[in-house]
């Protein structure tokens, strides 16, 4: 099966979204063994659209369009639908019945807006839209599939993986399993390098993939098949003999997280956990309270985003600051301590840094950041050297020091 | 002038990158006035390419080509470029001394890929690359203006700024501009309904696009026309009338954020910010230090993720939980007491709710949270109630929570 993906919204063209409902859609359908072999992305115009349905419709046998649905004028992609495929546009009542009921839910009037809303083509298969209120649908039409949903990623998330991928799985012949390795702390081509004669020497029905994100790899095995239980098998042994090669990188598998991960060694371990955070500014503890269920080993975070706050509630002395300055080994080690202290906690992680694009000197250039995880016992402190990039060098700094405390409590750090 | 985007490469498709080059070059050229029509991604498959070239070209203009540059064996973009143009690739002796001066400088050696790489389409102008090996390529073609450029995005843009831009100044018959008005605490068809009859009196060349994302709605005029001081003057006008009926709303323009205009106005009246945060687990402090230069008036945050904490960090009283749980008014105005007493700030933000997706009551279900702002003088707390998704609740309550603040701060919340 070959899909392409149509993206509507003048603000994608013009810069003004940057489009990850695309790479979203594209990893989905990979997954479910669908080729995806042209996107395009054009403008909320009439012409533009028909354009674009029509060469969509022409290089694939399913069709995934994403925005350009809502209660708004701006949003025509509906009655260009109906035009498309030659139909009438009707008023749904029962639509409406549920676009009241949620509107009634979140204490707001429904307004006329609204009620166009519930305008559309005929032959209309309702996907429901879990998060808002423009439901995704379906049209089948001279052979190919085509589902439109609304742009809001959430929203086009919760119609994909609830109603998209069963569709799609359910007209797959071959069964296709994915078996992914979670990493952190090297690249994608040391990890390539590391396996690559494995990899070599696979049969054409099993892949490998690579997909980084920042601080982390996550090495996808696939195998396809027409025997459930044979191509499972074949991909857990060669996931085997994966993880044998770089298995001090690896964290978990398949859903897992750093955040997760940690958050799972605590509780199995009965442990509690606070940060002590300066450069991230909270990134670290917006991580792991992501979890739900973080409230059984988590604490609480000291954000000391200033001097001042990293001595009177951490109690970091005023000479460590002088004489090494707040970027430095010695206040993230006193910055533990004072975690450890003022919260009560098994564990503490604690972050000090120059995140950019400004601040820098000589000595510690942008991008210059220490994170540090220990006990009372024990302290590990590492220093990264960074880029210029402010927004990239929190992120990053987050998952390494997740990855420093998590290989802490497996013992991967003990001499 | 019609611009069409076309990316090359797999890795695009199958969402292994999010790309965020078109998200530039749209913006880019929506300043020069150029309108992009289309954006095709392709795999790197010499059809597929062929075939994107032709559609694009039947779209507009001007061409731009980003990825398929570079010294490895997938890169065929040049080889199918000549193709398309019916023209011969030759070896430019000029581009290879350029190379062989480059390597020499970073210490490494020319390869015979390297070699390969200076293998060109006839009657190709070059565009240097300042930051890479790979140049930009213009060719005209039958009407059209083709413009290649490599995928990596620091070269891509600064082969755009350098040369792309202005060759497309120079060019220019009309006149695009675009402003975006910023909006927080409205649904994007309150404020469509609110400016009803502006946005039908408006004549064809200016147009209104709502582009809404959790807790806020940009609402972006456009206009098109000749005389750039006119046309500016016209979409002014209308901003200005627009103002005038969703003030309340309005937070800021074009590229401000609620995070950078809190901070602007802080920095403006020589004012000091902590928060308390609960069920936001860091969220409203990672945002606010997000903005470089926020340690000018951010001091630093308690993260009093357990009640142990918000009563020995920030003096909670044990009775106000036991009377009214976390979850309340009263907790959310002590927390508030406590950030500005322990933190000694001008003014503080306290959150606390159910983020989910458990752990709600009947009284108190899943997505009731209290978020609240204010100075030793004054508190202004609100019950908000959300989802059940917890990802939504921590990123709305963040944005309604930096609003509030915001509120305060130009005395919209006085009586």
């Amino acid at each position: 099966m070959k899909a392409s993906i149509v993206t509507i919204g003048t603000e994608i063209l013009i810069g003004q979204i940057i489009d990850t409902n695309s790479a979203y859609l594209g990893e989905k359908l990979g997954e479910v063994g669908v080729e995806i072999v042209s996107r395009f992305a054009v403008s909320d115009k009439r012409e533009d659209m028909l354009n674009a349905f029509e060469r969509a419709k022409n290089d694939s046998d399913l069709v995934l369009i994403t925005g350009g649905l809502g209660p708004t004028k701006d949003d025509i992609t509906k009655k260009v639908l109906a035009e498309f495929f030659e139909r009438d546009l009707y008023f749904d009542e029962r639509q409406y019945e549920v676009l009241k009921v949620f509107f009634k839910m979140i204490n707001r009037p429904t307004t006329q807006a609204h009620k166009n809303q519930c305008l559309f083509p005929t032959n209309t298969e309702f996907l429901p839209n879990g998060m808002g209120t423009a439901p995704g649908m379906l049209f089948e039409f001279q052979d190919t599939i085509f589902i439109s949903m609304p742009g809001v990623p959430y929203e086009m998330k919760h119609i994909t993986e609830n109603h998209v991928v069963p569709l799609l799985l359910s007209k797959q012949e071959n069964y296709i399993y994915h078996y992914t390795i979670q990493t952190a702390g090297s690249g994608e081509s040391v990890l390539a390098e590391m396996i690559e004669d494995i990899e070599d020497g696979l049969p054409s029905h099993i892949d490998i993939a690579y997909l980084p994100s920042l601080g982390k790899v996550r090495v996808r095995v696939s195998g396809t098949g027409v025997n459930k239980v044979a191509i499972e098998k074949e991909v857990h042994d060669i996931v085997e003999q994966i993880i044998d090669r770089i298995r001090k990188f690896v964290f978990g598998e398949n859903l897992d997280t750093l955040e997760s991960k940690v958050g799972e060694i605590m509780k199995e371990q009965g442990l509690s956990l606070a940060c002590a955070e300066s450069c991230t500014g909270g990134s670290i503890s917006r991580l792991i309270t992501s979890v739900s269920g973080s409230s059984a080993y988590f604490e609480g975070t000291v954000v000391s985003y200033s001097n001042r706050i990293k001595q009177e509630i951490l109690g970091v002395k005023q000479e460590s600051l002088e004489k090494y300055g707040a970027v430095s080994e010695q206040v993230v080690e006193e910055m533990i301590s004072g975690a450890l202290q003022v919260m009560n906690t098994d564990y503490a992680i604690a972050v000090s840094g120059i995140a950019g694009p400004t601040g820098g000197t000589d000595e510690k250039p942008v991008g210059t950041i220490y994170i540090g995880v220990g006990n009372t016992d024990q302290q590990h402190i590492r220093r990264l050297q960074l880029t210029k990039n402010r927004e990239k060098n929190i992120e990053y700094t987050s998952y390494a020091a997740l990855n420093l405390l998590r290989r802490m409590l497996t013992g991967d750090l003990e001499n």
